[in-house]
């Protein structure tokens, strides 16, 4: 099983968390992280969902309108900045069908720094051309998760680049994390916040960032009724894998949490809420016609579990994280054709 | 045929733009409207279009993301906010089938005073529906603009309301301009702005904001292929009433130029571009698939142009204004399905 010193980079750097001390990140390190974003992420907006009247307790924190299309790039830069420079200066490495390896790709060409992508054979051309288009070499291995692992972890050593891991890492939770800081700083009025859960990156960060100044604020985790690896691992005591059923969500598909963001989720998220298919097309039509916004499955998850649980009239002030917006236009079309 | 002192509204006040004078809305008219709508109108975020390096030079104003869905709330609240007390507190009236009918019904509903939206009697449920959402009064009145104009007039005589006319008053393009003031405090490195040309509201305001201060920046006017308005009427040299073809983008299809707004585009735009409905399709697509906004046909005619006058790896730095999202879900997929 990884832990947090193996998944240091070589010539590496302190990893703050160690899972098995069950430290957390810090709000010291989500400042930080922010400063090193400052002029690389953008400062996302926070939109009501509807004008409907009966619907301004509910808003959305747009990292679909994120550089890259998502929040990834928050924890991946956040990693990257913190490589010595001879070391960053060598080029990084990751495995990702998805939103991740788009935003490594980014942090890569803004740091000047050659990323290599390993995807599956299976990947699309749009997720092969959008991270080439960034100026990343993809990789091709097999068709699991594990595939792409071992190989990216083999051109990790053959190279000697750095590793940038999805989600279990307490870089790429602090990165993550200041989602929440500016979420507090958006909507002081928030009472609660609905945050997706695929690997716990996202979810623990968020939950990091509000629970150290603001423990009255409900944080939220969503998942997908067809991969509800945190709440498995929740009723467990400790991180289990499922089996995958699936689900639309394809950016919450992981079937295990980590065991850094595991060790964050159950001792600072309040909830794990599981929300399916229907619902989330149903959140990403109303997302499209009252907000004017593109989410992904993965992003409109939260606004499901806020609609659910928040519905019309409620009092408080809901902020979904809608975490990213890279969905295929034949996908997108489908599902608001409902 | 009407005249800027034939709008004024009953017990009105000063409307300082008169066609005859030929007098433009001046910069202190916009920074006054800016204030006025401190709190009301969103500051909406300019952002890139893509995340490809070669098309770094193509930013959208996103007035999508404004509330009600579109920009027509900046013009219509400063109209209203600069009626006495005690004549704004009687109501108002105008006539819409679209996005001004949802802005008169929002600032009238901030206002907290009565709203009357004439609409045709083809007017879409989700129209009319979604004037309702807001607290406006809908009637209907035949097909056409010149029955609907026709009916408000009746309308506001018989219970005293004021009119708020689409585009053709001084107020309303005063304040459409505090777009393009925000524009160029956004992107102070613009030197192209691309806006929507329907009746001519937004493009008088912006064109006039621009100018004032920046008279380096081309400002070019978009108009669909199916009602091109404006640039017929230029080539006459005065507003003339065209046979309309029709377009996708059924938010400029106005048939003829307003007076006040035909004398702010003469004097103040430097061009006018014609798009054909594939190319509004294809910008459509652009902006759902890179930069995961809804756009309104009307709303994509300007990244139309943009895209074919300033292609990948030009120079300069290109503003579209996105005007709005107000598409139907029907519409929307069919379009992203190609």
């Amino acid at each position: 099983m990884s832990t947090a010193s193996d998944r240091t980079a070589p010539g590496g750097t302190r990893t703050p968390v160690d899972a098995r001390s069950g430290a957390l990140v810090s709000l010291d390190d989500i400042v930080a992280a922010r400063a090193r974003l400052r002029g690389i992420a953008r400062l996302t907006p926070v939109l009501t969902l509807s004008p409907d009247p009966r619907w301004q307790h509910v808003r959305l924190k747009c990292e679909n309108l994120q550089v890259a299309g998502a929040f990834k790039v928050r924890g991946a830069y956040n990693l990257m900045a913190q490589l010595p420079p001879d070391t960053l200066s060598r080029g990084v490495v990751t495995y990702s069908s998805g939103n991740h390896g788009q935003a490594v790709a980014w942090a890569a060409s803004r740091l000047g720094v050659p990323a290599v992508v390993v995807m599956p054979t299976t990947a699309s051309v749009v997720k092969v051309e959008g991270a080439r288009m960034l100026g990343a070499e993809v990789q091709f291995a097999g068709t699991t998760s594990i595939d792409r692992k071992l190989a990216a972890e083999e051109i990790q050593r053959q190279r000697g680049l750095s590793m940038v891991p999805p989600f279990d890492d307490a870089r790429i939770v602090a990165g993550q994390g200041t989602v929440g800081l500016e979420i507090l700083e958006q909507a002081p009025d928030v009472t609660t916040i609905y945050v997706p859960a695929g690997g716990g990156g996202l979810a623990s960060g968020v939950a990091a960032a509000v629970k150290a100044s603001r423990r009255d604020v409900r944080v939220i985790g969503v998942e997908p009724e067809g991969a509800p690896k945190m709440t498995r691992s929740l009723e467990a005591g400790e991180p289990v894998t499922i089996d995958l059923i699936g689900s639309i969500a394809d950016g919450l598909l992981a079937v295990r949490p980590g065991d850094v963001t595991f060790a964050h989720v159950r001792s600072l998220v309040d909830e794990i809420v599981i929300v399916n298919d229907d619902e989330i097309g149903d959140a990403m039509r109303v997302i499209a016609r009252e907000a004017k916004l593109v989410a992904e499955p993965s992003g409109a998850a939260t606004v499901a579990a806020a609609r659910r649980m928040a519905p019309a009239g409620s009092s408080g002030t809901h902020v979904a994280v809608l975490s990213g917006g890279n969905v295929s236009l034949e996908t997108l079309a489908a599902i608001l054709a409902g």
